[in-house]
Formats: C-alpha cells, structure tokens, sequence
C-alpha cells in the first residue's frame, strides 16, 4: 500500500474492519491468503465515485458464489452476450483479472482503474456514475458452450473442462430463435436500482476488453422501482401478471443445494459453487394479449390476475392444486395453463429471475417490442429448465401470445476470493 | 356519484379538500364548472391501483400547463410518435377526452377505463402497474405540423389554426435522419420515477387509441434513479458530463414567460400557454469517445468533467466567460466547444429536458447503440432551437462523436382544466 493511498485511507475514516466488511471478507469460514488482503487495501483510495460513504446500497462481489444470484432483484439489467475474438488464453486470463477488479471497483462504488488525471489519456473510468450510489450492482459472469469448442476446434485448451451439461438447449416446438439474439461465448449481466450504474458497468467492462471479446447481443430490462414499492413483493409482467411466485427459496441452504448450485460430484470440479444460467429474449404480443378477455388470460396462466393466487384460490402462494375439479367435474386450473404445465408434477425447481423488456416500435409490424428476458439459475439444465420448457412448448396456452426469438446457456462461474479471480478455477486450475 | 362510487368514496376518508388538491384543482385563480367537479368526483371510486393512499409521489394532471414540461424530471421517459389514422375530426376529439381521462386517472395511481371485473370482455387497465406507486407520472401530449396539412390536404380543418412555428426544421450540416425516427401527427410524452409506470401509461393511452392512431416511432430513455441520489443535481450524460447545467429557470415566471410559454400575441390563440417541443433523438458514439483523451473530451464539451466548471473555472455554475484567454492568449473556452456554441451572446435559452437511451447493440456495427434522446421546450423553436442548433451543426467539436438520427417538432397543447381535455382549445374553440 503506496503512502499515498495510505494517506487518503486513513482520511476518510475508513475503518479496516469496515472495509473488510464492505469488500465482503469477513464471511464465516472464509480464508484469504496475504495477497488477497494486500489487493482489497491496495483498492482503498481516494476516488470513490459514490456519494455513500457507507456500505449502503453495496452488494459485496467477492464470495463463495457470484453475486445477482441470489441477490434480492433490483430494477434494472443489462446483460451482455461476448464472443472472444482473441486466441491467447493468457489474454483471456489477463481479461478476467481485470474484470474482477474492475467489477470489484464498480460494486462498491469506486471509479475503475487509475485514478491519476493525466489529461493526455482518455479517462480510465468513462464517468457516467460519478456521483450516484452504487445502487446495489451485482455483476455475473458465465461462460458458454462455444467457449470450449467452436467449429470442432478446442480453442484455448479447455475442451476437457467442458460440462456435460453445457451445451445449446434443443430447438422445441415454436422456437423462432434469430442469431442475433441467441449463443455467446462469454455472458456479462450487471443489474442495479439505477440503469445509469448498470450501463455504467457494462461499458466500462466492455472497455477493458476491447481487442479480446466482442458483442454479440445485448438486452436491457427492467422491473419496478424497488425503492417506491417496498410493499410489492412478487414483480408482474407485462402481461399484468405476477411472475416468479414459485421459486427457489435461496435463504433455504437445502433448496439452494439441491437445485441451483452445481455440487462437488456433479462434475467438473472448476464448476462447483456455480450455477447454470438459461436465456430466453421471449417477445409477448402485448396489442394481441390486450384483446384478450380477462377469463381467457387467467386461464392461460392458470391464476387469477390481481391476487395471483391459483384459479379458484384466494392467496398468492396458495398451493397449486393441479387436481381439483369444479362442481361440472372440469380441472379448475386447465391442464394447458402456464402455471400447470411449468409446475409438472413439481420436481422441477428453477430460480428465475427474469426482467421485462421494452425497445419501442418493431419497425417491421409498428407493434410494441416488448417481452420477458426471462433468466433461470439451475444446478442442470437438463434435469431442471430443459423437460419445463418441454412441457410449456407442447401445449401452453401462452404460447399464443408471446415467441422465442433468443436463447443461450451459460455456466456462470463461482465466486472469487478476494485477491482471487473470477474464472480462476477454469483457467488455472 | 352513484352510490356505490360514494360509498366507497366516504370508506378510503378522502376528503373532499384533499381530492380536490390531489387532483390539481385547487389552485390560485381557477374556475371550474359543475360538470368539471362532477368529473372529478365520480373519477374518485375505489378502484386505486397505488398502494399510495396520499398525495406521494403524485403530480396533478389538470392544470394551467400540461405537466411534464416543468416538472421537476423523472428518472424514465418514454416518448411515443403517432400518426392518426381516422379522417373523422369527431373521433379525433372523442380520442382526446378518453386520453384526458386515462391520463388523470393513471396520475393519480387509478387504473384506466371501467373497473368492473367482467372477466368475459378484456380488462380496461391492462394491469402491469397494479400496486405500484404513481412515481410522480406525467403524460404530456402534442401535436406535429402533419396534423394539419400532409400531401397538401387539410385533413382535419384545421389548416386556418396551424401555427406558423410548427414545420419541421430545417435540415442542418451533418443530419443523418432516419424516417424510423422523424416526424409525427402527435406525441405522448410519459415520464415517471419507475419504468414500469412509464411503460404502463403508453401502452394504455395506444390501446384506447386503437383503429385512431398508430405508432409511428418511439423511444424510451433514462437518467440516474433519482430517490438514490438527490445531492446529484445535474444529471450526466452518456459521456460522463454533467448535461443541462444552463437551463431555463422555471421557477421564475419572467423567464418561463420570456422563454417557455406560447403568450397571447405569439398567436395562434388556441395554444397560448403551450410550448414546442423539439425532439432529437442523438446517436452518441460511445467506443470513440471512450478512446478520447480526457483534455480533448473537455475542450471539446468546454466544460470540466468532473465538476463540470467551465473550463478554467471551479464551480458547476460558475459564468461561461466565452471572452477569457489563457496566459498565451489562447481563447480558455475554444470557440468550437459545446458549451460555447450553444451559449452563443446568451440570447436563446430553452428548456432542455433530455434522457439518455440505450438500445443493447446496434446490429449494424457491433457497438453500443446508445445516446442522447434530446428534448427541448421552447417558446418559439425558430427564435431559439434553430439558431442555437445552426450554430452547433456548423462548427461544434462534439459532432465528432455524435449523428443526429431522428427529429421532430411538436406544439405542445395548453393544460387542461378538470372537466375539460387536452387538446380542447384546438379542436373545438
């Protein structure tokens, strides 16, 4: 630690213990070795972009998992498909230390990179959140199938790393995937309460790797401003319906074990404490929805619009009762709703964590581009996401309204130690 | 009032001081009808759609002006572009009145239309803001110079009313429009605290719009959430500089008279205490800037970057002194930065009322597809937008980095008082 930096430290009145805490090291049985502590201090200067000086509204970025996981969902995302255009795996190493330190910069709300205001430079920190709250920015890597292997060829030594699991997902029935919104061999998602921060990082991490990746596609979306809606806990989608009632209980060690983290004998091992993450850009038909009758739209998703509750129940997370008939002997939730078709017979458990999406005009129809990104953490895709979307392919009402046109499948790394990296078990170890 | 309006009225102990207020109608010097306050009255049922029961995060519809113009800016826009399909002038007027009312009942945090759940007709408010707070939204609406004359017909019989001021502008040196974004027979403006919100309220207004108008362009934008960062006074753009430090000062009513508001004489009558707006949607070349040094970037804003001072000086609002030299006689603020040109001898001053977008990529070319959605309010766009924007295309540094795609010009539509509409003074006196 420079004098420098020392100096400034002890200005702000940072206490160590704080700053531990804030970089999100001071977990229950974590361990890190004397270069990780040097670089967390080392990144303890003086150009906090933020305006908090305190830990509000910071997620810490170093731990066992990646953060945006089972990060509570804030209302903005930004999440980036990358194809790396480079062949150096040492220049792919290098790129996913820098993108650890920047994210980690970035997440506690501090400036990426050096902070010297030589103006004969460009700017190493493109400046659009100077002053704004680190909004509570979680940023998520991944790596796709096409990472390992693309046109036969095992790109950067990697092929024999490469899970089973992570591979395209099956065309299904009514797929109408574009190439312009489906694969990548990297994934970047940044989500924040603030889409001047979540831009922020994406353009930032974008920079850094100018000459090594490219983009491939990109999709922002959003949900309710959090802050204004403390109260609503389970976001409606832009069909006027709670989306995500459902879901993986993530403060449940047992129900996060059992289906969202890819354990020790899953296989392979750089991968443990992972997760897979599924990308859907699914489009909703929203002038063709608004046609619908309010009957018509509640069964097709098999529960009542303003309660959420299951058809015929009063309660949001009344228990879907897929068997029950009415009084003329007919299934009270239609065994072609949504909400049946992705319940199954409940063995299935995803983490879904979707945003709406909403991109003005389709030039080609003069219709609204809107939709779901829908998203899903998964400890196996095949086990979990792929006989779901099997069952909703084949005979959702829903699918009358909305389509397909984008998809990919990630495996998002596990988390770093600080002074780590994140990637650091697939690239190294 | 029915009675079971009423009922429902005395439940939710709304007073009849606080609706009044609540609805905008209290004010110095307003007179209402009885059917105006009928109006009001039988709009307040039960059917609230915000889990707000006060006036929160509520701006009032009604009133001298439209809102949205002076209103203090929320963190996202969504700007729709209609062209108006119907020939008939009367169901122009009668769109107008339904628009009035969803827009008063949507500000309020009301849903639209009739509330009765008749689960066999298509619910009247498409519910995707159900439970959400009003997030200060305001719904603004103008109308383009199409409105009165396109292919030389006089569509509407309205030619005798059209303001010599709304023709579309001039093409200026390095225009780059693209039909997709230019022009239009009316314009919604929707801004709120919450995309969602923002969402919400210009699907609805197209809904009720449907078989009368169609999209023809739109765009939605941000600024940095504002309930995380109210010390931030000036908002950055995209480039990292703070944007809109010199602005009308509307709390000043000599100024707003002066520089905002259509007066008397301006003529013609019926949009007296409306406004232009002009609209630039500005492609912003974010990986080239990014490349630039950070002496260029402020030479070429005129401005510091990180207090945005002009150059040479501390303070964000310290005087743009375009005169000053440097030691070697070099002018501080080059003649050919931003901040110079649009200062010009001061004599234009308009509103400036801008959001940033973000489009993910821009298939074309692989970068960033993102930038400035520039709207400006103005009392005569020929006196003030035309030769601020002569100057800027002519010689401005910043045009390096930027295209101007789209553009169009409205003539905002004076307030309406509760009972009245939007769009009265025009269609009907």
């Amino acid at each position: 630690m420079s004098k420098a930096n020392k100096e400034s430290f002890m200005d702000k009145n940072i206490s160590r213990r704080k700053l531990l805490k804030s970089a999100g090291i001071g977990g229950v049985g974590m361990v890190i070795g004397a270069s990780g502590l040097g670089g967390i201090l080392a990144a303890a200067d003086s150009h906090s972009i933020s305006i908090n000086k305190d830990d509000k509204d910071r997620i810490p970025f170093y731990g066992e998992h990646q953060a945006g996981i089972t990060t509570a969902m804030q209302s903005s995302v930004y999440l980036a498909s990358l194809d790396v255009v480079t062949d150096k795996k040492a220049e792919l190493i290098q790129l996913f230390k820098e993108w650890t330190e920047a994210s980690a910069a970035m997440t506690t709300g501090r400036k990426v990179g050096d902070h010297s205001t030589n103006d004969l430079l460009p700017p190493a920190d493109t400046g659009e959140a100077t002053g704004l709250s680190p909004s509570n920015l979680t940023i998520t890597f991944g790596v796709g199938p096409t990472l390992f292997i693309k046109d036969n060829v095992d790109r950067f030594g990697l092929l024999s790393k490469k899970p089973d699991e992570l591979v395209d997902l099956p065309k299904f029935p009514l797929d109408a995937l574009e190439d312009q919104w489906t694969g990548g061999d990297l994934c970047i998602q940044a989500c924040s309460d603030d889409p001047q921060v979540t831009f922020h990082a994406i353009r930032n991490l974008l920079r850094i790797a100018r000459g090594k990746v490219t983009l491939r596609w990109a999709q922002e979306g959003f949900l309710p401003n959090r802050q204004a809606n403390e109260q609503e806990k389970t976001p409606r989608n832009l069909f006027g319906f709670k989306d995500g009632t459902v879901n993986v209980n993530t403060n449940d060690t047992k129900e996060s074990s059992e289906h969202l983290w890819v354990q020790q004998n899953d296989g392979p091992s750089w991968l443990t404490g992972g997760t897979y993450l599924v990308v859907r850009r699914i489009q909703m038909f929203i002038e063709v929805w608004d046609r619908t009758t309010l009957q018509d739209q509640e069964n097709t998703f098999g529960r009542h619009r303003s309660s959420g509750a299951p058809l015929g129940k009063e309660d949001e997370f009344d228990k879907l009762d897929l068997d029950r008939k009415d009084e003329n002997g007919k299934l009270q939730i239609p065994d072609t709703a949504h909400a049946s078709l992705a319940h199954g017979k409940g063995k299935e458990q995803i983490l879904r964590r979707s945003y709406s999406y909403s991109g003005g005009m389709d030039p080609k129809t003069g219709a609204l581009d809107a939709g779901l990104l829908f998203m899903s953490f998964q400890r196996s895709p095949k086990k979990q996401f792929i006989p779901i979307q099997e069952r909703l392919a084949k005979k959702d009402e829903l699918n009358e309204y909305i389509s397909h046109k984008g998809s990919a499948v990630f495996a998002c790394l596990p988390g770093a130690k600080a002074g780590g990296f994140i990637g650091e078990s697939l690239f190294t170890l």
